[in-house]
């Protein structure tokens, strides 16, 4: 994890960087709202990347962003374990992630191929959802 | 009130701003976080000031910040009496806002009094807002 | 509504004070984080009421609450027709608010019957939902 | 402005009807985070948009998302003339926006050419909006 | 400490969430408001726990929240040494916290009794706790 | 780093102990909002500072905040290396600082000098860094 605390830095070049950073394979960018002195409302931006790039990613936020300095910090992990399954719905088929772990199964509907069901159909984002969550039942009873 | 929407001026400068609403005779201005579009973080000035300096602060906002408009809304306001009364502690004398309305009283420690008490003693700054309170409580039972 | 901002109180005492604002008949109450002058994190009370309660709530919260003065602000409300529909699930009735406008139609299990089911059955709350999702899927395609 | 309080849709949800009010030709949307009733983190949408738009805003908002409700509030904006010049940097013409009202003139670089050069030429952001604000200051001297 | 970053998960499963790990055993909960990437605003789980319960608190966010990983850093504690003592005020006994470290003493009236006496009472909770504060102050004297 | 979650001490109280930190020798001092237990808005304290002074700054924070417990992590860190240089703005000498690090230079003017000349001329901060960025860039054209 490589934080940084932003003062100096606009919105408009916070969302440029975050593109930046994501296309240069960061895990995950994210930012939370801090103040600092001076009555300044101010963003931490935080990375999560490979240890195998944290070279890389330092040199990327010290370009792109007004920071002079970053923080380190390693952290573990546990990610549960996810395979893909395709389950037809009324809109066309959508993808879900079946997530494992320690006896806990999870299913979710990708985002990707909900929103574009979506938009393609005119439709709210949470029917193909729920339609997706539907059709994964009926998986389920078959199996 | 009057707000604007901030997405391309830094923390720095608008905790530079800040001072200078505040002293442009604004009432009150402060700061929310928002997320705009684009991914970018930004965030909201609402400044709280007498309708007559609308366009002397309008002014000034558009002047100091980045933002190219701002909005308005009249809000109606109840604001309780208020009267100051001085007692005794250990420390030295310390302000008191007596704030009534609607059957309600409210006795508040001011902040400047206990704020240079507690640096002049070198002692936390919730010891002499504790002071006050009990020289408060003693004043009022010898009414 | 009805806007307030809180420099000198706890966050314990907020707590408090939201719940005894809903006792109290308010719609809703919501905390915003905000930053004022002098450094100060501070939050912004607002709460939503009938403009009948509007002195009622206005005494509750100078009593309730460390702020010297509310601020009014009257909204326009378009709220949804509801009506409540009851679905079987593999792990008891949920009740579902059914919200209808211009066209819209949306169905949500209730928070209060799938909290319990998911108590009872020590299962995710998403379990229940998803359950109650698909026996309301269920249920409209039998009509 | 259209407001509603959202406790029942996820994050990614609230991605996607941005994308989708601002498509439909909403001025602006934005978010607040909020704290609302039984533990619950919130987040309010902000919905700007032409009073003309009211009806068809409410019905896209009332569909998209998770709300049974939305409130409305009329601000009245003060919104600065706006021009637009172009000015040559080293990495090619950057349009700028001028704006003015009431004695103040901002010139600010555009977002979207600023971006596209520093992609193009894999230099930060900062690099392409410092070469426009010397490249302006240039042309006002020549005038 | 367990931390999670929560994008496709609702307010309403979250205020359930926290419940449900308190009771659990973990020393504490919190939600911090972040922004993720595709514009979503999201939620950070923090959960503060002891190194035993590591594999059950795991399990416990896995199963109940919808994210797919958690991360880990284990952080050193100082905490104050405490006893409690029971003050007499008009409204009935109030236990005040005693924390002690270093040199450093102080007092904090119990928020569980100063609620249930303000309850109790129909008087406001900065009501009970000035009167736990005066007669914490007299107690001292006394000693 | 030092953390503390605080939710019984007022915002003007953080904000006196964002200033005695700062005074005391901490690096830096900010504020996050975050979300406690029994629907309390709190703000998260982080303190960074140099490990040699740990034990002096977790007496200050417990003899200041209302907290009875802090926790540390240690992050490492990559500062850039830091020079300065002064320019000369149609409203007086500004200092930039040089920050240098892996190929990565920039140029930020100095805040304090910005300010300054901003309030002696009655003109935008804006304006002084903008004078300043253009001053910078004829300097390296020069060199």
């Amino acid at each position: 994890m490589i934080e940084a605390n932003l003062d100096d830095q606009t919105g408009e070049g916070l969302g440029y960087v975050m593109d930046v950073l994501l296309e240069a394979g960061a895990y995950d960018v994210f930012y939370t709202p801090i103040q600092m002195k001076k009555n300044r409302p101010a963003t931490k931006l935080t990375v999560l990347g490979n240890v195998a790039e944290k070279r890389a990613l330092t040199q990327l936020i010290l370009k792109e962003t007004s920071t002079i300095g970053v923080r380190y910090q390693t952290w573990h992990r546990t990610i549960m374990k996810r395979h893909f399954i395709t389950v037809e719905t009324p809109y066309g088929a959508v993808q879900l992630k079946v997530a494992t772990y320690d006896g806990v199964t999870k299913q979710t509907p990708e985002y990707a191929d909900c929103a574009r069901l979506a938009q393609q159909f005119h439709i709210p984002l949470r029917t193909v959802y729920q339609a997706a969550t539907v059709a994964a039942a009926q998986l389920n009873e078959e199996d």
